[in-house]
């Protein structure tokens, strides 16, 4: 697969971090957060920190992953960079900025602890420190070729499991074995791993919107929610279906229609120019028209890549707080309605904002599985 | 199992918190991290602020957990408190500290970020903020009974799966299928979800520490390196065990023999009273005596429970900011020689310092398994 091997622009992707630099009149950023470290350079470990000025940047890693960068850095996986092998982490990046000549160091205020940011001052006297926000994710928000390549297919292959769901789903059988079956599906179709767990709730279990897969086995007349999301060189893809067993009563069957015509609405809503608040307001005004506002307890939908929920978030608010969708987003379109005695519907899909418009990733078929 | 759904002792743990909040002169205690949370309330979700004072505590969720949080009070698996409905974590916390007429305040620094404590400053003006440590960890750090059935448990059943890793290394088989069905094992054997990306590394992959799992498949004379662990009811074990197939060169069988070595002089280590220090340094003389110090480029070990890597950590270092190991403390050991062309070497165990020494909870055979 050329696009997947293709290298991704590490040297673009740094070169508008280092114009965010010279625009706050900082000399140095540290990168604390580890996908972002990830999306600058391609180091996928998990510890490190990135230090980048406007001449250079560098990665401080420990020993478990001095190999795997140098054979990184070799293949291109990993952009060229200096590398300083730590045993502590910030007893080290103390040294490089002291060693460095940094004086006014910008950090990421979202990833860096109070006690780190303590040692820090402690130990760089002098040294001015500005918390600075969004920096990398500005430019995750919008995907590049690479990406979207990746998440298309991601789409391609969640759909492909999706659509096997009728082999795993059945009476007498629990959302745990349930849940296992998805999961080996997904890693055979060459996932490196789930997105997050697995979700199967079956009958009653269905209105809690983040249940975790119990031994309870799927009875007549069950709404059974399934949400899986596999992890594709990095990047997350996410579905939501609804099955029914047997024969699902009228109440869940006109939860399950709300539930559908929201989704449609909220992704007919989805195009350049939109707020994430209108989006959400759409699939809000649907559920609430047939007195469900009350049963959709979360928001629409978020964002896609590297995390599995990242910016934009789709979502209820102030629109002045919103996000105004543009061409590369990629988001999860995901209402839901949950009433407890009853059950709860959510159907997510994950859409790309275009020029035209959408382009809907996961193409798998919605209608209520009847199993 | 009775063990695993007697109830916590949520009641003992806060007062252990409560002590602190006394000690410090603090009216209030902010908990961020969400282990800290579940072990204190046994609130499971992937959002949520714990405020705790004197005289109550009060858990701020969001709508997703409405339900389960009720569910879960009525049942016993989450404490007594007050639960706040949140839209907003930020708003809504400072609100309820003001309301509350909370002055002095706690925090936990390690898991609070700068832009989040910006925000509590900027909303209670008046209020003093103090980053407290380990409030809660110093807790975690010592097994209590409900937690020790669980790791035991859990050790048991990993060291069954490691049992049975023998039909499915072989050669001609990937890394990445034989990383499936170790997970599928997991699974079937009771744990939740692996603790952490399975890791299976053949021949010259071997020398990561940690590698991921690719399509490259085993060779003859490959050594094969398999750490793998799985969650529990929220803990989490861990283990690493080596085959080698098909014939093995000398190179790799000394490899083995030395870190065996090292692991068996660390376990021995282990026991009331003995520095983190020096049971590194116990594995450590030892590869360093056949000249594979500098092969050795991670820590011993480190703790378990509701996160993989939890205190104390086993490695190298001052032995005065070394943990004394007391009964009731769980830490992994696992010494490894990575030496690059040749391949790598790691072996790991779960081992539970007791009041005679150590238990070893993960009890699989450990010889070089030859397939």
């Amino acid at each position: 697969m050329p696009t997947s091997t293709a290298p991704f622009p590490f040297t673009a992707r740094l070169a508008r971090v280092r114009a965010r630099l010279a625009e706050a009149g900082a000399d140095t950023f540290v990168v604390t957060e580890l996908n972002n470290i990830r999306y600058l350079t391609g180091f996928t470990g998990s510890a490190g920190i990135l230090v980048v000025t406007a001449a250079d940047s560098r990665l401080l890693i420990d020993g478990r992953y001095d190999e795997v960068v140098r054979e990184g850095q070799r293949s291109g996986a990993i952009a060229p960079m200096d590398v300083i092998r730590v045993r502590k982490y910030d007893p080290t990046l103390i040294e490089t900025i002291a060693g460095g000549g940094g004086r006014r160091l910008a950090f990421e205020g979202d990833h860096t602890t109070v006690a780190q940011y303590g040692r820090w001052v402690h130990g760089l006297p002098g040294v001015t420190f500005t918390p600075v926000y969004d920096w990398v994710e500005s430019g995750r928000i919008i995907k590049d070729d690479g990406e979207l390549a990746l998440l298309r297919r991601g789409g391609r292959l969640l759909s492909g499991v999706a659509e096997a769901l009728g082999q795993w789903v059945a009476i007498g059988r629990s959302e745990r074995e349930v849940a296992g079956d998805i999961d080996a599906a997904m890693r055979r179709a060459g996932f490196e791993k789930p997105a997050f767990d697995t979700i199967v709730a079956t009958g009653s279990n269905s209105a809690y919107p983040h249940a975790r897969p119990t031994d309870k086995t799927i009875r007549n007349g069950d709404l059974v929610l399934l949400d899986f999301g596999g992890v594709l060189e990095g990047y997350c893809v996410d579905l939501t279906r609804m099955a029914g067993a047997g024969r699902v009563g009228a109440d869940g069957q006109s939860l399950y229609r709300a539930v559908r015509q929201a989704q449609d609405a909220a992704i007919a809503a989805v195009q350049p120019g939109s707020l994430t608040t209108g989006v959400d307001q759409a699939a809000r005004q649907v559920l609430e028209q047939q007195q469900l506002g009350s049963a959709f307890v979360h928001g629409t939908g978020h964002g896609l890549g590297l995390d599995v929920h990242e910016a934009p978030r789709v979502g209820p608010g102030d629109p002045s707080e919103a996000v105004r969708l543009e061409p590369g987003m990629v988001v999860t379109i995901e209402p839901g309605a949950y009433v407890v005695g009853l059950g709860g519907v959510r159907l997510e899909d994950d859409v790309l904002v275009t020029v035209e418009g959408r382009e809907v990733l996961t193409t798998a078929p919605k209608d209520l599985l009847i199993v």
